[in-house]
């Protein structure tokens, strides 16, 4: 398998502690969002949409791409079950998912690079626009975490709902939103920051990372 | 099972055409956004993020709600697999998956109720911004169905991806989108417009809507 994704990218950061926690190996490619490689038709030809990450499978011998961490994550779950990310009741699993989705479909679309970029020509404060939407989704995590966590965000065991917490805290702070506000979810963060595959999958331990 | 809905709101609409499609009878609970009964204790007590839809459903015996569209779509298509929404081939899961989530955390973020209202106070023009993100949207969209559809957006069997399709459809002429530039869009929707699961999901079918 072959990642296309981007050191800092909130959803590439989902999907390498998806694949760091199930230890499957995969290639590192690059995608500079900076640089605008996102654009580049040979990147459009994986995702037409421009996005980042992409992973690049296999079916019948022909790679196939595989867009939106999501998707990506639901294949992943499917395809190697063995150290799974999801539990195994059908409304625990409904309210795994939930938890990821505040932060994928109910944050993240608030202060990603193209939002940003948006806002900007409009001439509207990006960093009070992110700490908005920041701290209204992370509130409400934060209430379904004290029913729901225990060592992590939904019980004892690292799940999905975890992927997209960790890398939706590293976002608030680089966005400028008040984590401290929310104890249950960074104490959860610094429980998982000391696990081996968490640290293998962080923006810095990446090969394209720039130093802040 | 009851879902609590809301008739025009975008992710309700998408569960009923899931649930319709599937032939699952459940029960319908209003819950009117305009009046603001999102944010009575009574439904924060399903919903913590005062949000709908919110399926519930029941487990050994006793009530339990599942949030997010996302969720309760794969809850259902566990639960109830007879009718299927998702594709066979785990590739082709991928990339209906992916469909949906361009336009579940790609568009409809950011034309919700409560994104609109911030906007209102930040004085931005709020269709003008709709628009932008909407048409960014469906322009991927359009392209992605470009290789992927059939009679429906992704081949021949109507799916998850045409789930999030129709409302966004519907949402993209609410908010003053321009669906004119997507002709392979619109013609798949014209085509899923005659089938009587459609119907009876529609906005306009359901019993709490409101003269437009």
């Amino acid at each position: 398998m072959k990642l296309f994704n981007y050191w800092r990218s909130s959803s590439s950061y989902r999907v390498r502690l998806a694949l760091h926690f199930k230890a499957l190996p995969f290639e590192y490619v690059a995608v500079s969002l900076i640089k605008g490689e996102q654009h580049e038709v040979s990147h459009r030809e994986r995702s037409p949409a421009g996005y980042v990450p992409v992973l690049e499978v296999e079916e019948h011998g022909k790679p196939a791409f595989i867009h939106q961490s999501v998707a990506i994550f639901e294949y992943l779950e499917e395809r190697y079950p063995e150290r799974p990310l999801l539990p195994k009741s059908l409304v625990a699993k409904g309210q795994v998912r939930a938890m990821a989705e505040l932060i994928n479909s109910g944050i993240q679309p608030f202060h990603n690079l193209s939002t940003l970029n948006h806002l900007k020509t409009l001439g509207v404060d990006e960093k009070k626009w992110a700490a908005h939407f920041i701290d209204q989704g992370l509130a409400a995590l934060e209430q379904l975490a004290k029913q729901h966590a225990g060592t992590f965000l939904f019980g004892d065991s690292f799940s999905w709902a975890d992927c997209c917490l960790l890398p939706q805290l590293f976002g608030a702070r680089r966005f400028g939103g008040n984590v401290d506000g929310f104890p249950l979810l960074t104490r959860l963060e610094k429980h998982c920051a000391e696990l081996p595959f968490v640290k293998a999958a962080r923006p810095d331990a990446q090969p394209d990372a720039q130093p802040s």
